[in-house]
């Protein structure tokens, strides 16, 4: 049941948990790219609205997130500034912006929230976080093999290898309609039902495509090639009759061939029939399948001609966008947990004895440990305790009346509940070696 | 002169320096945070609008940016949702939210954007970061001191030691205005008037006061005490005829007093003339200076009665807000830079050769280094080279038709253009040696 308190619709609350899982997550995908030389980006949460409209699609505009003008233009009702929809048109912005400043070629990554109006549902978000990969002024496939190493590098930072990347190009599609003799104009039509083979059966595929226009042989022989068991050798074949054909087998061989030092063979493989909806790609497409989770947790390619029909030069470019937010479903709850949580607790038993309990925490940050003192109403132990062990706190330095007379601090273990005495002079060190031990 | 391309009035672009300072400057803070115990808190980027609303006051919500209504309601004019203005209405929900969630007390920090839609100037921005610290449910000075404590040990963690604490109590100011018969109704007028004695002439000041409607002798008295070189000893007796004083005056004894242990003691010092212009401070208050900042860096204190006014819970609660924006302006420009340039370079010296240079690369990062191959078009290695100097590279690995037939890489020194032939089956231990060299 929604409440007044709970945040709007599509959004979400990160409280310690899983702000510090999403963190851990990002600090290891920033430093993967950064081990490849790409650079960070970061552009303002909003554009003005000119620079994002017309490069959606009517249906996408619908989603964007308009700013109302404001002070007196306000009752105008009319929009000046809009949200960021993905990170693809502020890249072209800066692209056009900076040119000259930016490295050559440039290659960045962007890690930022984007916002869409979206109908929310079950991992479906308003505010969520695209991840993307590009490299801007390449037409080397070095650049294509170097953003999916990166990719592929970054799913296994974060501890995951049960996926596999499909590999296709764009060309062994074209060459795929022109081995078949497929009406040009019925091209993209019948890629878009192919691109179907994993949901529909191949007859549902075989309807469509003669519902498009298609000759029923021609439908049949090319749904029964691209779903044989040696599908990718019977197309390699095909494939050597079409000269765009042939650009396109080179194209993925070329990318496998530079990848075998970094991505298992296992874990890449040439998939003619996947297709990516999205008509932008001119080159090498790829889309990453993890298991237990349906469609993709990621995809890219090269794109040669888009950042010019974004508003941006004309340059050639490949990226690669990693599915964060389904990623990091994938991941345990307790990845990259914890590192927030307290390690040293310190009561505090008497007003007259605060500055020393507050000093003890202070000697136990400064020795590299996450401390705290009670900062609650009740002077009992026995609650104080408690709140100990609800912090997660390893231990507890214990400084009472008994202690200030002994010139000691007692040293209570959270776990075993085991305690020690340590003279009050010999506390630093006490909290140096316990430093060592808790973070090697 | 703004081109289309900017970045919209009053937002930044954040190109690979400025981000990497910002990250670095957000993880210091972060840590520190964290240190204390302290747990991070993210919240969407807009809130709906009548959580929004009617908190800030006319002026300020004149700066909320609204965002329209979508669909068949895009028409309306109307707004719905609103960007957050600052972290603290929204940390007011969250604890209504899940007050039963989260730990006792609630001690959170928040860095992130807000959204005014002020005019820009210099050091003025509409969109910037926000870095708070507060702990909400406890009434105990520990809980002041120790946010105090962590904003201090942020501000030297970001390698800044040249600042100063202000610190005062409301109650110190009420016992003044006591003390000096202040009639109760001129009282926070008056507090207004004498937060200007550091931008005003006294002479400005007493006439403002007067013009306020306090009585001649009691505007000069008041002035004349709160400027002499002896003002904070002179409070200090004067304070003990005034219960409220006497209050105040322990209130900034005991911070001082617990705090000692961290901060330096020239580092803090008790000035009661320091107001603080926000009405809803209930106990200690507290700003930083910084040299060669004008106005403060930083501020804070005890606001017991915000949240519920805000629309949460009643709650103790006390704070600290970090001009994180102001603060890195005092940072060198290389604080935390460089960390995402690259280490190593690797020429591509012939399509043939490609898979080899890619796979040099890959060994390269293996090791731990940041590692590129070029991308270019140009098979020239002059020109190759001056890639790898521009990337800041430290040093090239070259493997070219002589080095494949010798079965060596050649390595060279990007500052001293020395060069090293290297065995290929050696590069690996090589390529570890030169990490543990450079990572130390």
């Amino acid at each position: 049941m929604p409440t007044q308190f709970d945040p709007p619709s599509g959004t979400r609350d990160f409280l310690a948990a899983d702000y510090e899982k999403r963190e851990w997550a990002f600090g290891v995908l920033r430093s993967v790219f950064a081990s490849y030389g790409f650079e960070p980006l970061q552009t303002p949460a909003f554009e003005r609205i000119d620079v994002l409209l017309g490069k959606y699609g009517d249906e996408a505009e619908k989603l964007v997130f308009k700013i109302l003008r404001r002070g007196e233009h306000e009752a105008s009702g009319e929009a000046d500034l809009a949200l960021r929809y993905d990170m693809t048109v502020p890249l072209a912005r800066v692209f056009a912006a900076y040119g000259s400043q930016l490295p050559t070629p440039y290659k960045r990554y962007a890690i930022g929230s984007v916002w869409r109006a979206d109908r929310p549902g079950k991992g479906r978000f308003r505010e969520f976080v695209q991840c993307d990969l590009d490299t801007l002024g390449s037409t080397s496939p070095l650049a294509d093999a170097e953003v999916l190493c990166a990719h592929h590098d970054a799913m296994v930072g974060l501890g995951l290898t049960d996926f596999t990347i499909l590999l296709n190009s764009r060309h062994v599609l074209f060459g795929l309609l022109e081995v078949f003799d497929v009406p040009e104009e019925l091209g993209l039509g019948a890629l878009i039902s192919l691109d179907k083979l994993d949901k529909l059966s191949p007859i549902g595929v075989i309807d469509e495509l003669i519902g498009r226009g298609l000759p029923d042989q021609t439908a049949m022989e090319l749904v029964v090639t691209m779903t044989a068991p040696d599908a990718t050798d019977r197309i390699r074949t095909l494939l050597k009759k079409s000269e765009v054909g042939i650009t396109g087998v080179d194209e993925v061989d070329q990318i496998l061939g530079l990848v075998t030092a970094q991505i298992p063979a296992t874990r890449i493989v040439f998939t003619p029939r996947m297709v990516r909806g999205l008509s932008y790609y001119t080159g090498p497409i790829w889309e990453l399948e993890a298991a237990g989770v349906p469609g993709s947790v990621g995809s890219g390619g090269r794109y040669d001609h888009l950042i010019d029909q974004l508003g941006g030069p004309e340059v050639a470019a490949t990226g690669s966008s990693i599915g964060i937010e389904r990623v990091l479903m994938l991941l345990s709850d307790d990845a990259g947990a914890r590192r927030a949580r307290l390690e040293v607790a310190v009561p505090v038993l008497g007003d007259d004895l605060a500055t020393q309990s507050f000093a003890l925490a202070t000697a136990a940050r400064a020795a590299g440990l996450r401390a705290s003192v009670y900062l609650g109403a009740s002077g009992k132990l026995g609650r104080q305790l408690k709140w100990a062990s609800d912090s997660g706190a390893r231990l507890c330095l214990i400084y009472g009346n008994a202690e200030r007379e002994a010139g000691t601090v007692t040293v209570r273990d959270m776990v075993g509940a085991e305690q020690t005495s340590v003279p009050v002079d010999g506390i630093a060190d006490y909290l140096a070696d316990l430093a060592s031990t808790l973070h090697g």
